[in-house]
Order: structure tokens, then C-alpha cells, then sequence
């Protein structure tokens, strides 16, 4: 039966392990993919280790996807063999609601169907990420990687690239504005990169004085500790948009005084409570707004990456075979890793 | 010394007495208005108590303000003698930062002269509120009332009518879109008609089943009742906008699952931290978004009142008489007046 070599998490505790798997034959619509790298984001843990309770096992995780074009369904009018794509978050959607038509497809109002634990929309089966040789993904969730960008570097632009750039540009961030980045892990290194080159000043929040060198390498103007009150009290009412991509639960409020009237703090990471509790009257009192992010749509994943071409925006990266994703796994989640993993895939597609 | 007459609270608990005022003499931009009407706000009850232990005794409330001009400064050009004039949250600002020159004094980066309690940015004096026989304003915040207003009925909008206009406007409500109030009160009635008058589709959210009726009453299109909760999941990602004049704690978790994606929660009572915690969740996975605003700037709050004309908005109101008002603060906090209570300054003046 399989015809796809893998690795897959089969328990919560199980680590990830080799696995086959079944791809689809092409349906009219489908590009099949051979996969020459994808990166390790978080939420791949969250999902092998079942954090969110809905995990199905067994599990292949990896939804920063890219790879080569190897055959191509009768009416895929975007795609050729041999052409460099991406495969991002999503594999499909239904197209018809009004945030598909928007090319808002993270939005759909049926949900969007994940590129792994998700349930395929025509057979039901679930669908299987990028930790694999290849994949088969209708062209409609399918992005163009240019000649410019290197395909290992390109990589994560497809969660962490488009997870950062979709608020920016949504938000309307250009030359003029002040932008405040908290986090600097994958999210944050990315969001740092691109609000510079929409032109923004650009402030990295730390909590550490230890790693201001590090926040002024990743491309920061400038660099605050956030646990300087002093800094904090000076930064007061300076930042048009803060972009927050931490993904555990922090206290808002000393970033939204940071906050101009009228000014945004964008989520990006959290996902649970607001706890401690956000005080509202920061948010009346000067107009403030909270808003939230999720990934980007599809015509917005192309602009991405055409962005990163044109102005040189790449993401830092560290490569890793496939065999040694649990390792991986424990140094992501000690937070000892710079930047992104991305897996070489072909250590999956060389191994016995 | 005193040459005006005003109620004031000399105490927390002292409820408010007859007690003399010093108004002073016309500066050259100052317009000298005898108060016909003065609107009773929450707020007023909040600092004559000192709720928020920033209340400077004597205090006189009142910031919904209406009445006519009877001596203008030598430098005043946009009001003369007789005309019918308002007052409303604000009396000064610093009139040379970015929000003062965009007509946004409310947000006014030295802070904003609140017409009771604050300071006079020349003479250091306490202002003092419209629970007087008059007062003097310079020409800058005050408004004209159109002539097609009710004085008494225009009192109110100068607080509740511009604080729930104001985001309204900011954001863009128009036909086609869903609105929802919630809290039925001072501010939550004028948001009904705000909406509607914009041209929106608009369901007032109350708790109690026995409110449906005066929701219709006021104008919704719809009502749904936020305790029922089959009501609130057919209401599920279906509004553009929610209005939320509610001043307490409240779960806004509910209401921001009624939101479609990109839809927009408006906090305008609120000031406190926000408990129970908003689930980020709700706002990244469909790029929701938790917004403030705070009454509104000059040349919006002449708007508004144009607007009210325009459009036959009008405010439902309790006349009251000065000597009552004490009775009429119980009333407002055991929540048993409809819409707003406005003083007939009448029954001041002629007080022996
Ligand atoms: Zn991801
Ligand atoms: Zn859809
Ligand atoms: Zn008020
Ligand atoms: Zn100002």
C-alpha cells in the first residue's frame, strides 16, 4: 500500500519514527510534489505530542513545505513538471464562501482544510504534512518559489514568512510607522525582517539584556528590555503596531502603553486566555486596538514570497536530517534553537 | 466671591447640595453659555462618589451640556450672543499635538481638560461641571446645536450620543452591515439608532427575555437574548460589528463568537481589566478585532449633532429637577431609569 516514505508520531509519547504512506493518485486539480526540504515550526510539536487534544495518529507533521513539481492533473493550468513550489498551512478550502472568494482562505467559513490531521474534503482521509517524500496538493494551495529565493531558506516563509507579513500588510505598515516585534524566535526574526523592508523603524521587546547584541543582528533599529521599567516608561506611547508573537500567555499591558492612540498590538502566537487580563481602559482611552492574525491567504502566500525575492528577505535557518527530528523537537522546546530547523529531505528519501 | 449657582458633592457619601461657584471672567477665545439642560451620566455618579479615588471635592458633575451664549471674548468667531450652544466631555487641550490638530482632542498627548475635575491649563483652577447655571467654555470645544434639535432632547448627545457615533463613524458602519448593541442604557440606545441611521442591520444582545419587547421599542431590528444558548449559536459568525456599552466585567467571549471574520468588537463603557479572559483564540483564528474608543473629537461631535438632524435621531430622556437628583443617582445605579435623565437648569435658577 504505501507508496511515500514518512516519519509519523503514533502516541503523544511516541517521538517520530519512519512510517509509510499512502498518496493520492492526481485528481484533475493536483500537483504532485517530491519534497526537497520542510521546516520544523511549534505547532508541529503541539500536534505530535496531542497539547491541543485533537491530534489523529498516526501523525506526519511539516506545513513549511517545498519541493519540485513531478507530475501534473489533466486541468492544473498553473503548473509544470520540474517548476519550484511551496505548500503552506492549508491544502484546501471550499472555495465558494466569501473568504475564498477573498483569497482568504485561512478564513473560509467552512474551515480550511490543514495540511496535516486534517480530513481530506472528498475521500476523508487525513491528511498527511510534509515530513515525507512527496505530496500531492490540488494547485490551488500550491505557491510559485522564484528563481531568487533558495529553496532551504524559502521554506518556512510558508508558515513563519506569511504568519508575519500577512498582518503587516493588512494593517497597512509602511516608511513613517514605528513597529514593535516581541518574540524573537521564527515568528519574530521574520516579522523583524519584514516590517523593515515595508520601511517601519523597527523595535525588538526582549526580556533578556542578554540578547539585545542578538535583537540588533536579527535587523532591529532598536532594542528595549521590556523588563527595564525605565525603558518601558520611555517607550510610552511611541509604537504604531506592536506584533506579538509569543506563544504562551504574557501580560499585554506594558506593550500596549507602549501603544499610540489609534496604535495595533497584533496576536500572532497566542492562542489561549488573555491572562493577565487585558485593562480595557488602555484600549478606550487611546482608541487601541488587539487584533488577531492567522497565516495569510493564498494570493497573499505568492505576494510573500515575490516580496522576499525582490527585497532579499530570507529567513535564517539551521538544516537537519530527517533521523534527528526528536532531538530537534527537545531543543525547540527548550527554546535552543535560533531561527528555524528545516529538514533536508533528502536524508528521509536516502535512508534505507 | 461665588457668582454662580451648581450642586456639588463635598464628600463620598455626601450627595449633592446647593453650593456656590466662582466662574471666571471671559478670556479672549471664552464663550459665556447659561445652561438651559444638563444630561446625568454615569460617570458623574462615579466621581461624586470618588469610585475611582482621583475625585477633588467640591465637585461638580455634568458634561452634557446645553444652553446659550450670552457674551462672547473679544477674539471669538464662531458663536454670538444667543446662540444655542453644547458641552460636552472636554473644555481644553493642548491644541498643538498630533491628535489635537486631527480633531481628536479626546486623545490629546498632554491629556485632555475633562469639563469637571480637571485642571485649567492657565490658572490651575478645578473645572467645574453643568450642574450650574452656567459656564464658560472657549469657543474651541464648544458645539452649535442644530435647529431642528430639542435643547433637552440634544443634552445627552454630548456624552452618550458622540461616544457611541464616534466608533460607528471611525469604523465605517453602512448599509449592508450587522451591528449588535449591547446593554440597553444611555449609550446603547443611541448606538441603535446610530446604526440604524447609518443604514445597518441592527440586534440589540440583552440578557433577560423580558427585555425583548422595549429592545423592539428601540429601534432593533432584531433582538437576541445573550442567556439563550441556542440563540447565540445561530448567531454564530454573523455580525460585522458589536457595539459593547456595558460599563462592568462581562464575558466578551460570547459576543466576539458572533463575529464573522474581520469583525470588530467596539469596548465603549468598559474600563476595567477585562474578566473573563478574552480567548485569543477567537480573534487570530478569524482575524477578530477587540477595539476601544472614547467620546469623540470637536469637529466629529458637530458632526454628530448635524447628523442627529439630519437624520431625526433623537434621545429619549426623564427630565429631572436639580433638587431630585440625589433620588435620580439611585435610581441610575439600581438601574431603574430608561435612557438618560437630563436636569432642567430652570429649577436651579429659580431655587431661592
Ligand atoms: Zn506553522
Ligand atoms: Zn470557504
Ligand atoms: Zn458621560
Ligand atoms: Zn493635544
Amino acid at each position: 500500500m504505501a507508496n511515500t516514505k514518512a516519519y509519523a508520531a503514533t502516541a503523544p509519547d511516541s517521538g517520530l519514527a519512519p512510517h509509510g504512506i499512502d498518496r493520492r493518485e492526481l485528481r484533475a486539480d493536483d500537483v504532485a510534489i517530491e519534497i526537497d526540504y520542510c521546516g520544523v515550526c511549534h505547532t508541529d510539536i503541539h500536534f505530535a505530542q496531542n497539547d491541543w487534544g485533537i491530534t489523529k495518529y498516526p501523525l506526519v507533521p511539516g506545513h513549511e513545505i517545498v519541493g519540485r513539481v513531478t507530475a501534473v492533473g489533466d486541468q492544473v493550468k498553473g503548473y509544470s513538471v520540474g517548476d519550484r513550489v511551496g505548500v503552506g498551512c492549508m491544502v484546501d478550502s471550499c472555495r465558494e464562501c466569501e473568504a475564498c472568494k477573498d483569497g482568504l482562505e485561512q478564513y473560509c467559513l467552512q474551515g480550511m482544510t490543514p495540511t496535516y490531521n486534517g480530513e481530506d474534503r472528498h475521500d476523508g482521509s487525513i491528511t498527511f504534512g510534509g515530513y515525507s517524500e512527496k505530496v500531492v496538493v490540488s494547485e490551488h494551495f500550491v505557491v510559485s518559489i522564484p528563481e531568487k529565493l533558495e529553496m532551504a531558506h524559502a521554506a518556512p516563509l510558508l508558515c513563519a514568512g506569511i504568519t508575519t507579513y500577512s498582518p503587516l500588510r493588512h494593517y497597512g505598515v509602511k516608511p513613517g510607522h514605528r513597529v514593535g516585534v516581541i518574540g524573537m524566535g521564527g515568528l519574530g526574526h521574520m516579522g523583524v525582517k519584514f516590517a523593515r523592508a515595508l520601511g517601519a523603524e523597527v523595535t525588538i521587546f526582549t526580556r533578556s539584556e542578554s540578547k539585545v547584541a542578538e535583537a540588533k543582528h536579527q535587523g532591529a533599529h532598536h532594542v528595549i528590555v521590556s523588563t527595564d521599567e525605565q525603558q518601558m516608561k520611555d517607550a510610552a506611547e511611541s509604537f504604531d503596531f506592536m506584533l506579538d508573537t509569543v506563544p504562551v500567555q504574557h501580560d499585554l499591558n506594558p506593550y500596549l502603553n507602549c501603544l499610540k492612540y489609534d496604535g495595533t498590538h497584533i496576536l500572532v502566537g497566542l492562542l489561549e486566555p488573555v491572562d493577565p487580563a487585558v485593562n480595557a481602559g488602555a484600549l478606550v482611552g487611546k482608541r487601541r486596538v488587539l487584533a488577531g492574525s492567522l497565516i495569510g491567504g493564498m494570493p497573499e502566500t505568492q505576494e510573500m514570497l515575490d516580496f522576499c525575492a525582490e527585497h532579499d528577505v530570507r529567513c535564517d535557518i539551521e538544516m537537519l536530517d530527517m533521523q534527528h527530528i526528536n532531538e530537534a523537537y527537545e531543543k525547540v522546546k527548550k527554546g535552543e534553537v535560533k531561527y528555524r530547523y528545516v529538514i533536508d529531505m533528502d536524508s528521509l528519501k536516502q535512508a534505507g
